[in-house]
């Protein structure tokens, strides 16, 4: 109510325009923004100033038209990834196993050194990538990195993807290892991340989880979760064209979307989990950029965790458009992004 | 490294432009927009919405040129927010009386019932306004809310302001009050909170105490703080005319951080507490909005306290521009956060 009165009372005094222009805008509504010019930001690292510079991802307005010219893609993207993977695998000492488990592809990866608190325990891992793109070792770059600076082991599940596989297969993958995990290992001690469509999965494991009377893992990690296909939440609007890496929804991703949902409603809580209920969720950190255009999605999944009881913990990062802050292992960002994930599974999971 | 090789990886493939059109950007460098329109949110309260829809904020590029010119709009923009006040007031049943604390004027606000656990314990409170707007009782908002949601004895301290009282004033009378407090009520049980201005008061209290060899206060609640007066910080930038409040740095806000500085640095941490030395610092939880222009502000501090090792929680409300937090104490986004704030002192501060 204060705004309204503060608009009210300030009628008289003179105005002195300074800076940079904005449109005149005397009825309530949609706001109205004049084509601008956002600098690069100088509170963030060289490194991440350098991914910030970079060009908007050419992909996000790509829409493949058959399932062909949508595995042409992902292949290409995927193999031409494989490089870095493999160099940031040995940067950090990381040891990369391929595994079946209880029927689904993934890797086991393992640091050098396991400290004794983290012989007990186990992380599983979804990466992201739209549930079509980062198949096999494309996917491993979190994995690889929370074995490396957290020191746990971890299983990065490869979970079947779009086209060939739409949803439920994935969650169905997801299910099939967490059960696995079950049979050896305390749920207290297993924690569950992911990034993107991998923190969707996340969220959504631990909602079937409960449905399936299953236990709940001790702990989650969702990264700028996908929490809403939908195209719902302020931050699809606000950070269109800001954010450079996923830069829009309504092209590449949108239509991912619609590719893994293959008629499944957008909304169902095992797609878009912000609509599940939260109430008895394990501990959670959440993180986030201010320039992610999944920012919305974020802290909508936050803050219905807190009125749901759920101890939850919400980190965004300067300047980061989505997921750029595990985007470069020698950044400080990506080094307290890790930090603070491993801190969190080392707080709450058990031994 | 892998969004480059993504970029690459994907030109082959056919384009179908889909959606809002994007300018071309094959240049690294700064993010160039185009004109748009952003909707009003559908994922807040409708009390929300309708402080999202208002017109922007027209005090945005008002800059008064003469001492005269700002008290003129500080008189009128107080005396019409007075009904709002006092209706707060009676709405939750919260005693206001005037007082004098070390010299400085401030009001001891109370609840109608003050529980146990909160009979020895004391919070501070700065209120927001560029530090020139809301004297007197206009600057009593958050302090009653507290007062009446939360059930704390508050006492928001009517500092000294611009233009007749510059910086080092406010900081002034902000540590005579926190002095005074030590001396009846132990540290622990003292909790410090502002929005705004008032945010970056309670950053600077606690660096100045430590500066001072005083005890610290037990936990702190800086909202949306004004934690970098130069302009400096990405959302600065990417909310600029997206938040209705603030609207922009470029007119009152810039005008107003010189006239408080009076010629000091602004990179001075009593002026900017981000510069400031975070290590020690008490639990602190932190409140921004997606659209604010100082969500920067906010998570620079968060994540610079984070690693300091300082126990700070974040919390950043969908949609909201600058402060709208608590600014309709119907809204269920208003009843969320002065819960938050209250769970937060019950559980750190002493007793």
């Amino acid at each position: 109510m204060n705004s309204r009165l503060l608009m009210a009372g300030i009628l008289s005094v003179c105005l002195a325009g300074a800076g940079q222009a904005q449109p005149a805008q005397p009825q309530s509504g949609p706001r109205q923004l004049p084509a601008r010019t956002i600098p690069v930001p100088d509170t963030v690292s060289p490194q991440m100033r350098a991914l910030i510079a970079q060009p908007v991802n050419p992909i996000w307005n790509v829409v493949p038209k058959t399932s062909a010219e949508w595995k042409a893609l992902v292949a290409k993207n995927a193999a031409e990834s494989i490089p870095a993977i493999r160099a940031m695998r040995a940067a950090l000492h990381v040891k990369v196993e391929p595994a079946a488990i209880a029927g689904v592809k993934a890797y086991i990866v393992t640091p050098d050194v396991t400290p004794p608190a983290n012989r007990n325990r186990l992380l599983l891992y979804f990466h992201g990538g739209g549930f079509v793109l980062r198949p096999g070792e494309a996917g491993l770059a979190e994995a690889i990195e929370l074995a490396g600076f957290g020191h746990y082991k971890v299983i990065s599940v490869d979970y079947r993807m779009s086209p060939d596989f739409p949803y439920p297969a994935a969650m169905d993958d997801a299910m099939a290892v967490y059960r696995e995990a079950l049979k050896t290992i305390k749920p207290k001690n297993i924690g569950i991340f992911g990034t993107s469509a991998g923190g969707s999965i996340t969220l959504a494991t631990v909602l079937r989880a409960r449905t399936e009377g299953l236990p709940l893992p001790g702990a989650i990690a969702p990264g700028t979760p996908w929490s809403d296909m939908t195209k719902t939440g302020d931050s699809y609007f606000t950070n269109d064209g800001i954010d450079n890496v996923l830069v829009s929804n309504d092209g590449f991703w949108g239509a991912a979307a619609l590719l893994y949902a293959n008629g499944h409603d957008l909304k169902d809580p095992q797609l878009s989990p912000v609509y599940g209920d939260m109430h008895g969720f394990p501990p959670t950190i959440l993180t986030s950029g201010t320039r992610d255009l999944f920012l919305s999605n974020t802290v909508r999944v936050h803050r219905k965790m807190r009125q749901a009881g759920v101890e939850a913990e919400l980190q965004v990062f300067e300047g980061l458009s989505h997921a750029q802050y595990y985007r470069d292992i020698t950044a400080p960002e990506t080094i307290d992004y890790n930090s603070e994930i491993a801190r969190f599974f080392d707080k709450h999971l058990g031994h």
